[in-house]
């Protein structure tokens, strides 16, 4: 989220040194998740990310606007990388542990339990129509490396990649029930469940896991970012 | 939730065959996963279950223990079943089996999504500690049965279970996206899924599944039922 310049905060520049946009979102994020998206006003959100209202409105359209630009950051980054990993010359069972582990860091990370939103009520509106299309993107994504693994096609490819998904996205009630969660440790675990939903030989975890590894830290570094950000 | 006699209802008996108490929770379990527990007033639960606002507070002494009844709906039943598994002869991994595919019939049941109410952030609130409470003693019982299939013990068959229960929680966000779902045909891949996270063999899951899905169908006959409510 791009700040434009040129408003004034209610507290001078951004302290966070994040800018002001991501001041809001870090302040929503916060507030959707503790007491929920119907209950918390813009006045709260620019409250306790020390902006005036004005300039939230400055920001974005409204509170939707906010959650939509929530939405779409816990699914992203996730595609952005699926992407990179479909470059990827390694086997299809290494590409699958680095999306899944990747899925699970994004999901666990950041203050904020953003996953949890997806199960608000209010994320059936239609302002968000563009959230779940990216979110079945996302399945179709798991579904189509869960088929090159050879785990069947077609639907039964769909159902796993589904399976998958969930393993990966039961991080939102984990971190929800255990605060101190080691979120790095459990990105491995699930990544490694996921070997085994697609009936990966127990004698080749070890090996796929250490390539998806490599594969995850090559396609997260700054480098791949910028190389991502300068295509067309 | 015995319905107590002699208050009157908005509109007579009730029309559901439910009874008072049922009727309550039905109207309060769709409003709840539709506009949000905060959002919804007793007077909106009262109007939509057809009963006046005082025979709602007979019933309940608040629209918190509307909420409590339905999180420990989501989960007693869970906990019986896991407790008659235990009683069975059967090997451990059929009696995953039928727990996994029984969770997620229970909670891919039901007009509602009640599981969705997991992630609200209200529930935090101690009201709901006996609710957290059980939801800790199921995903016990998935660590032991997981640890008694063979996948190492302690911390690791926690970890196992952890990722099992996950895999069946899924069905709540699955729900939520897929209206039409077909939560029976789920269930068998959820628990086949599950077979599958704790390294039984491919050879050996169709043998498994079939005493799973036999063991499941005894533990919640109504003759399993009524023996067990009959136990002190």
């Amino acid at each position: 989220m791009a700040s434009r310049p040129g408003r004034p905060r209610a507290g001078g520049p951004s302290t966070s040194g994040r800018g002001t946009g991501e001041d809001i979102l870090a302040a929503a994020a916060v507030l959707f998740c503790e007491v929920g998206y119907s209950s918390t006003s813009t006045y709260a959100v620019a409250e306790r990310a020390g902006v005036r209202q004005a300039s939230l409105y400055h920001h974005f359209a409204g509170k939707h606007e906010i959650l939509r630009a929530l939405l779409l950051s816990t699914v992203r980054p996730s595609l952005e990388l699926a992407e990179r990993l479909a470059a990827s010359a390694e086997p299809a069972p290494a590409r699958l542990w680095a999306l899944c582990a990747g899925d699970v860091r994004l999901l666990g990370g950041g203050p904020a339990n953003l996953g949890a939103l997806y199960l608000f009520p209010e994320v059936d509106d239609e302002k968000f129509a563009d959230f779940h299309e990216l979110h079945r993107a996302l399945r179709d994504r798991y579904a189509d490396l869960v088929a090159r693994c050879g785990t069947g096609s077609g639907s039964e490819a769909a159902e796993t990649g589904q399976l998958v998904l969930s393993l990966v996205e039961g991080v939102i009630l984990r971190r929800r029930e255990e605060p101190g969660l080691d979120v790095e440790a459990l990105a491995e675990r699930i990544a490694d469940g996921a070997l085994a939903l697609v009936g990966l030989p127990q004698d080749a975890v070890a090996t796929t896991r250490a390539a998806g590894a490599a594969l995850l830290c090559a396609a997260t570094s700054p480098a791949a970012a910028e190389g991502a950000s300068t295509q067309p």
